[in-house]
C-alpha cells in the first residue's frame, strides 16, 4: 500500500506519453537532489532497454561528481525495446534474460520492498524518484496499465508534460487519468520550445487547477558522434542544473520538498481538526482521549484503508516503516462495500454520469442509467415476478420511509374504511425484536424504543421475540426465544446443518412450524381483539444487523408471513416489505432473500451495496397493488415524498456499473470455490446456503470458550461473546479484538495487503457481538489472513 | 445543444493524439458512406492547413466516382500550420486570413447552423463526419479544449486510436477524457500496425467496457514523388474502402449505423417504458396521460436539459429541427443546481474522491475532504462566528432530523428536568404554518399537517401565521395575517424599497416591531400556560419554499428568535434551528441569511448547492452549547444517528469544489451589475438586497393583471397568480404558463441556448404560485430570454 517517509520524499514520474523527456528531466532531478546533498534513489521498476544503454547508467553518469550520492535500481528488465506488454509476451516465449512474468502482486511487492530497504539507509534526508515507462496507460509487465497497477502504492506523482505537437492534449488527458485514479499531482513539468509553445499554454491552464506547472529548456538534438552527443548532454545538465542550485529544476526540487512536508504537516494536523470540527455519528467524543484515538484515512485501494499513524506501535524501529499503513476495512465500511474501494470502473461510471447530466431533476422526467436500474431491479434483480415499479430516494432510511408511506396508504385505502386521522396515526406494524430500518425518526418508530431512539420517538407496532439460528459448539441450533420454549419441550433445536435450517419449504409441516404458526397468529388475534389496528408487516429478512446481527430462524419469518396474509386472520392481507437494505445483493450470498423464505414481499427496499459503495441512493421496490393504491386523477393522492437529487444520474450509473461487475462475480471462480465448501453431504436440500468464511474456520471458531455462538452467510461473519452485560453498551466485543487492530509484525511477509506491509484490522462491534465483512471479491487470501489473526486474538483473549 | 436527426446519422471524430490517422480514416468512412449511396457530409470545423492542401479537397479526390454525394466544408481556416490556440494569436496579429476570432458561442453556432442546413437538404439518410484538429484536448479557436468546447452539441463520437509507441496510452488517456465530459463513444479506430501491436491490445481493452474497437490496415509510408504518392494512397483506399463493400471500415460503418438506430429506439422506448418501470416523486400518475407527458432527457449542459421530441409541435417542418431540443431548466432542478449542469470540474472532481478513496467510513475516522468541507462551513461560511461542529448526513431532510435530534436533546438537558418519556414524546417545536423541513417522518412532524403528510404525520408544535413580503402593483408591501391585522390598523405595509424590509435591525423600534414582539410573547405564554412543552424554534429563514415561496417579513423571525431566547419568557433560551437548506449557499444571493436576519442560530442545515447540483449530501452546523449536551463518557449520550454513507468523500470533494468556484463568482462582474442594478437610492440603508432578476422585470410583472404578487431575491422569482383556489391543488400556474414549455419558434436567431436552438423552458409550480430559478453563474442574456418569455405569457394570458 501507500509508502510515505518522513526523511525519504519519494515522487513517481509518470510522463504524458512516450518520448516526452522524462528520463532527462528525471536525471536533472536526480542531480539536482545530490546537489543539494540528498541521499538520491533512481528506480526504474521496468526496463525495455539492453543493460549498457540503461537509463540507470546514464543518470549516474551525468551526475558527474555527486554520483556516490546515488543509487540506482532497475527492478524488471527486458532487453527488447518495446512496448512492456510485448517484452513479456517475448520474455515467456524465450526465458533467456532471467525473468519470468512476474504477477500484479510480485510486482508491487517489489517496489514496495525496494523502498523499505531505502529509508532505512537514509539519515537525514532522502529523495526517491520512481520512473514509470511510457505514458500514464502504458501496458506493464502482466498487461493492466501503469496507472492502474502503481496505484496500491499510491506514491504523489510528477507528471512529465507534452512539448510536442498535440502534446497540450496528451498532457491534459493524462493529467485527467492519474486524477480520476485519485493521484496526488504534486508537478507537471515539461520542455519549453519554441515552436508549439504548448509550456504557454499548460502552465496557466494547471494554475488555474491549483497545479504547480513549469517549463525547462529543451535538450539538444542528438547527434551521431557518442563522444559530441556526450558533451553537449553534459553541457544541457550543467545549464538547467547549475553548481549555483539557482534554476527551474532547484525551483521544482524545492516546489517537492515543500509538498513533502506540506503533506506531513496536513497529515500530522488531521486528528486535531477533525477533534475540533468534526461531529461523529454514533461516536460518544467523551469516550476519544487522544488524538491516536482518530483513524486518519489518507486514501483507501480495495479491502485495505491507507492510514497514517506517525508513530508506530510496532516493535520495528522507526524507519522501516511507512507511516501510511494499511488497515483491512473489517466492516466493508459500514456494510457499503461491494467491489473494494477505489475501483476504476466506478470512478469512471461517476465522471461520465456527471458528464452528461450532473443531476437532472426527475419528476415526469427520465433520463437512462435511472430507468436502466429500475428495469434491472425489478424486472430481473430482486423485484422479479413481483414488484412493478421502482422509487428512488436517497438512502435506505429514506427508502424505508418511502416503503413505510407506501404500507400505510395501501392498507388504509384496501380497508376501504374511513380512518379518522386519530385513527391513521395510530396504525400499528408488525415486527420483531432487534429490528432496525434506518436513523431517520418515522424509520425509527417502526423498531421498538432503545438506546438509539430519540425523544420523540413513538414504537409504532408490535415486535415479536423471534427464534434465532447460530453455531454453537459445532452444533446448528435454532434457539427459541420465552414466550415459545415455554410450550415447547426444548428451548432449543439443533438442525444437522444450515442448509437444513434455510430449507424452509421442508421445514414447514414440522412440529416447531405448527408452534410457530400458532404463536404467531394468537398474538395477532389477541392484538386485534384489544383495538390494536395493525396495517404493515415489516421484516428484515434473515439478519436484523444494527440491531445486533440477529440470524432468525426463517421459517418463523415465513410463516409471520403467511400468517398476515392469511383471510381467517385478517380481512385484507397486510403489506409486507421486506427491508433488505443490508440482506440484499449479495451481502448474504443471495440476491435477495425472498427465494430464501420462498415468499415474495409487496414492498422492498435495497440500498448500501446497490451503490457499490460508493456514494448514497435508496430504492424501493413495490408491487403494482400497492402503486394502485396512490393512483387516480387527484394529484393529492400522489406520494408526495421526493428528495431533491432523486435518482441523481451519479448514482445510477455507478449502480448500474456495480451490478454489471457483481453479476460477473457471481459466476466466477472464487465464489464457486466458496460455494462448494459449504456444500452440504444431503444432496435433497434445495437451498443453497453458503460463506466467503470458511466452515472450518466457522466450526472451530464455535467451540472457543470466549464465544457463545457463531454464524456466518455470504461476506458475514458474525461473533457472539460471552459476557453477562450484553447490549449496545458492552464494549466487551470492542475489547476483545483490540489487538487485531494493530499490524500483524509477525509474519509480515506474507501479508495480503498490496505490497506486503502489514496490516491491522478496522472492525466495528455491536456490543457483545464482532461481526467482520468482505467485499463480494475480497480474495480468499485476504479473508485467510483475517480468519488467522481473529483466530489469534479469540483462542487466546488473555494475550 | 445537442443534435439528432433520424436521416442523418453525425458522427465526431476525435484523435487520441495530433497525427494519428484522423482525416485518413475519416476519409474512408465517408468514401465507404458515399460507397452505400448515402449523402455524406464532411465538416472541419476548424482548418489550420494551407487551402490547396486542405483535408477536405483531400476527401473529395480519394472518394473518386462518388464524389457528387459528398459535400465537404471548413468553417475556420487559418493559414498557419500550427496548434489552434496558436493560429488564433497570430490571426489576431494579423487580420489578413478574413477571420477574427470567434467567441465559444459564435463557433458553436455555427456548427449548429451547418448541421441544420445539412439535416433539410438530406431526402432519404446521410452521415456526417466532423472532424476535430490535433487530440481530444487540443485547445480550439478561444482557448477552451475540444473536448470541453464541443461538448454543447452532444455529438456522439469515434475515437481514432493511436497506432504509435506509447499509443495505447494516449487512446486510453483521451477515451477517458471524453468519458468524463459525458461523450458517448461508439467506436475506436487505429491502424493495423505490426510493430507496436497497438490494435491487439486496445481491441479486447474496449470490448471489455463495452466498446466497439476494430483496426484498419496502415497507410503507405510517404513517397517524395507527388504522382506516386498519390496513386499509392489510391491504391490504398482501394483497398481498405472495396467496391465489394465488404472490409473492417464496412464493418464500423454498420456498426456506427446500428448505434445511431439503437440510440434512437432507445429514446422512442424510453417514455413508455419509464412510465411502466419508474414511480416518480410528487407526480399523480393517474394525470400522465401520452408519452408525451414524459421529459426525456438525454444530456444537460450548462442551464439546459437536452430533450428528446421526436414529433416536434413547432411548426417548423420535421426536418428543420434536431430530434434533440434545448430546454431551460428552470427550477434549477429542483433548486440544486449552482454552476450548471455536467460541470468538468465538479465531474473531475468526483472522480478524484471515488479515486483515491471510494467511500470510506467515518465515525472515529477522518479524511481530508470531510475535514477541510467541515472546516470552511464551520470556521469561514455561514457557521462563522457561532458554529463549532459539522454533522454529516445524505439529504436536507436527514440533515433535519438531525437538527431536530440535537435540538430535542439539548433542550432535555439543558432545562435539567427529568423528563417521563410521554413528556419527551411530547416536546413541542415552535414554527410557522407553511413551513416545509423535508419529507422524511420527523422532518414532517416540524411542521403542520397537510396535503403532503402521511398517516403517522403528528404535528409537534405551534405554527405562527406570519406576515409576508411582495411586491404588489409596483409597491413593497408587508401583508398582515389576520391575527395581527385585527389589532393592527391596517391589514398591509408599505415599504419605499425592498432593503428597507430586509434592514431588520433599523426596524427593530417600529411600531411594527412591537405589535410582533407582544403578539409572539403573548401567544408563547398562552400555549406555555396551556401545558404545552416547547422545546425549539425551527424556521426557515427569509423565504419558505416548498410551502408556496412564502416571503416572511424578516423582523418577525429575528423577533421570534429574540423571544424564545428572552429568559422573562423562557427560564433556558430554547435551541434555533435555521433550515437553510434551500434558502443557503447564496440561493438568495447571501451566504446565509443569518446576517440579515442579524442574528445567529444555534443549529443550521445545508444540502442543495452544497454539493453544487450532482448529488445528495447534508450537513447540520452545531454550537458547542448543542453539541455538549450529548457529550459525555457514556457512549449511549451520542447522537445515535449516521447513515452508512456519512461524509462520503466524492460529495465533500465536489462540495469543497463548488465552494472554491462560488467563492470566485461572489466577487465576479455579472455579480457586481446585478447587485449595481439592485442598488437602492438609499445610501443609508445597510443590507445589500439583490437578485440576478431585473429590478424593472421585476417591478413590471408586478403590475399585471393576471399576478396579485411578484418577489426576487438572489436566484430566485416568485409569481403568485390571482387565483380564488390557491394551494397544492391548484393547477392556475401549471396552465397559465404552459406556452413556455414549447420552444420559443419566433425569433429563434436570438436564442441563449448553445448553438442557438429555439428552447422551450421547463418550470414546476406550487399550486397558484410559479417560480423561476437560475444557477449562480446562469449568463444575463439566458435570464433576459426567460424574462421575455415569462412576460409574454403572462401579459398576454389568453393566448
Amino acid at each position: 500500500m501507500s509508502h510515505l517517509y518522513r526523511n525519504l520524499r519519494i515522487h513517481q514520474i509518470f510522463g504524458a506519453n512516450t518520448d516526452v523527456g522524462k528520463t532527462i528531466i528525471t536525471t536533472a532531478l536526480v542531480k539536482a537532489s545530490a546537489l543539494n546533498l540528498k541521499n538520491v534513489f533512481y528506480l526504474k521498476p521496468v526496463s525495455t532497454g539492453a543493460p549498457q544503454d540503461a537509463d540507470d547508467q546514464h543518470i549516474k553518469h551525468f551526475a558527474g561528481a555527486y554520483k556516490d550520492l546515488i543509487q540506482t535500481k532497475c527492478l524488471f528488465r527486458y532487453s527488447d525495446p518495446v512496448s512492456p506488454h510485448l517484452a513479456v509476451k517475448l520474455a515467456s516465449k524465450n526465458q533467456n534474460d532471467g525473468h519470468s512474468t512476474p504477477s500484479d502482486e510480485t510486482f508491487i511487492t517489489a517496489i514496495a520492498d525496494y523502498i523499505r530497504r531505502c529509508s532505512v539507509t537514509v539519515p537525514r534526508s532522502g529523495h526517491m524518484y520512481v520512473e514509470t515507462a511510457g505514458g500514464v496507460h502504458s501496458p506493464t509487465l502482466m498487461g493492466t496499465t501503469q496507472a492502474d497497477s502503481y496505484r496500491p502504492l499510491f506514491l504523489p506523482t510528477l507528471l512529465i508534460g507534452d512539448s510536442k505537437l498535440g502534446g497540450i492534449s496528451s498532457t491534459i488527458s493524462a493529467y485527467e487519468s492519474l486524477i480520476l485514479r485519485g493521484y496526488i499531482i504534486d508537478a507537471v513539468i515539461l520542455f519549453r520550445e519554441d515552436y508549439y509553445r504548448n509550456s504557454e499554454y499548460l502552465i496557466p491552464y494547471f494554475a488555474e487547477r491549483g497545479v504547480y506547472a513549469t517549463d525547462v529548456e529543451s535538450p539538444p538534438e542528438r547527434v551521431d558522434d557518442v563522444t559530441k552527443d556526450y558533451s553537449f548532454t553534459e553541457d544541457y545538465y550543467a545549464k538547467i542544473v547549475p553548481t549555483s542550485c539557482d534554476s527551474t529544476i532547484f525551483d521544482t526540487l524545492q516546489h517537492l520538498d515543500d509538498a513533502h512536508i506540506r503533506r506531513l504537516d496536513k497529515l500530522d494536523s488531521m486528528p486535531k481538526r477533525t477533534i475540533d470540527a468534526i461531529w461523529w455519528p454514533f461516536v460518544q467524543h467523551g469516550m476519544i482521549k487522544t488524538e491516536k484515538d482518530v483513524t486518519v484515512i489518507d486514501s483507501a485501494w480495495s479491502d485495505f484503508f491507507s492510514i497514517y499513524e506517525p508513530s508506530s506501535k510496532s516493535p520495528l524501529s522507526f524507519n522501516e516503516q511507512s507511516l501510511l499503513k494499511p488497515q483491512l476495512d473489517g466492516s466493508a465500511s459500514w456494510w457499503t462495500q461491494a467491489l473494494g474501494h477505489s475501483h476504476p470502473s466506478l470512478a469512471l461510471a461517476a465522471a461520465n454520469a456527471a458528464g452528461r447530466y450532473g443531476h437532472v431533476m426527475f419528476p415526469q422526467a427520465t433520463h437512462f442509467p435511472a430507468l436502466q436500474l429500475a428495469e434491472r431491479l425489478v424486472h430481473v434483480g430482486p423485484g422479479k415476478g413481483w414488484a412493478s415499479r421502482a422509487f428512488f430516494s436517497d438512502n435506505g432510511s429514506t427508502a424505508m420511509e418511502v416503503a413505510l408511506k407506501m404500507a400505510l396508504r395501501s392498507f388504509s385505502v384496501n380497508s376501504r374504511h374511513p380512518f379518522h386521522p386519530s385513527e391513521k396515526k395510530n396504525l400499528g406494524i408488525i415486527g420483531l425484536k432487534g429490528s432496525y430500518h434506518g436513523d431517520t425518526i418515522g424509520a425509527m418508530d417502526a423498531s421498538e424504543e432503545g438506546v438509539y431512539t430519540c425523544e420523540w420517538h413513538q414504537g409504532r407496532g408490535y415486535w415479536f421475540d423471534p427464534p434465532t439460528v447460530s453455531m454453537q459448539k459445532g452444533s446448528i441450533k435454532i434457539s427459541l426465544p420465552t414466550a415459545l420454549s415455554t410450550t415447547s419441550q426444548n428451548p432449543s433445536e439443533t438442525f444437522k446443518s444450515l442448509s437444513h435450517v434455510y430449507d424452509v419449504n421442508a421445514r414447514l409441516d414440522t412440529p416447531l412450524a405448527i408452534l410457530y404458526r400458532n404463536h404467531i397468529e394468537r398474538t395477532l388475534q389477541d392484538l386485534k381483539e384489544h383495538g390494536h389496528k395493525l396495517a404493515a408487516l415489516v421484516l428484515e429478512p434473515l439478519v436484523m444487523g444494527a440491531g445486533g446481527m440477529i440470524f432468525v430462524d426463517p421459517l418463523f419469518q415465513r410463516l409471520m408471513v403467511e400468517v398476515v396474509r392469511d383471510p381467517k386472520i385478517f380481512q385484507f392481507p397486510l403489506p409486507v416489505i421486506f427491508d433488505e437494505v443490508f440482506v440484499g445483493l449479495y451481502r448474504l450470498g443471495h440476491q435477495s432473500s425472498a427465494p430464501l423464505l420462498r415468499t415474495n414481499p409487496d414492498i422492498s427496499v435495497y440500498a448500501k451495496i446497490l451503490t457499490g459503495g460508493l456514494l448514497p441512493m435508496g430504492i424501493t421496490l413495490a408491487s403494482d397493488h400497492i402503486f394502485q393504491a396512490f393512483n387516480s386523477s387527484n394529484k393529492t393522492d400522489a406520494l408526495l415524498h421526493g428528495h431533491s437529487y432523486t435518482a441523481h444520474a451519479i448514482g445510477c450509473q455507478v449502480a448500474n456499473t456495480t451490478l454489471d461487475i457483481v453479476e460477473q462475480l457471481v459466476d466466477s471462480q472464487p465464489w464457486a470455490e466458496a460455494q462448494r465448501k459449504w456444500e452440504s453431504e444431503d444432496q435433497d436440500v434445495a437451498c443453497k446456503i453458503w460463506s466467503f468464511w470458511d466452515p472450518n474456520f466457522v466450526d472451530s471458531m464455535s467451540h472457543l470458550p470466549a464465544i457463545s455462538e457463531v454464524m456466518a452467510l455470504g461476506t458475514v461473519l458474525v461473533i457472539k461473546l460471552q459476557d453477562n452485560a450484553a447490549g449496545y453498551a458492552s464494549q466487551s466485543a470492542q475489547v476483545i479484538l483490540e489487538s487485531i487492530k494493530e499490524s500483524n509484525t509477525i509474519n509480515p511477509t506474507v501479508s495480503a495487503a498490496p505490497g506486503g506491509a502489514p496490516f491491522g484490522i478496522h472492525y466495528r462491534t455491536l456490543g457483545n457481538v464482532a461481526y467482520f465483512m468482505t467485499s463480494l471479491n475480497t480474495p480468499r487470501a485476504t479473508i485467510e489472513s483475517v480468519e488467522n489473526r481473529i483466530w489469534e486474538a479469540l483462542s487466546n483473549p488473555t494475550k
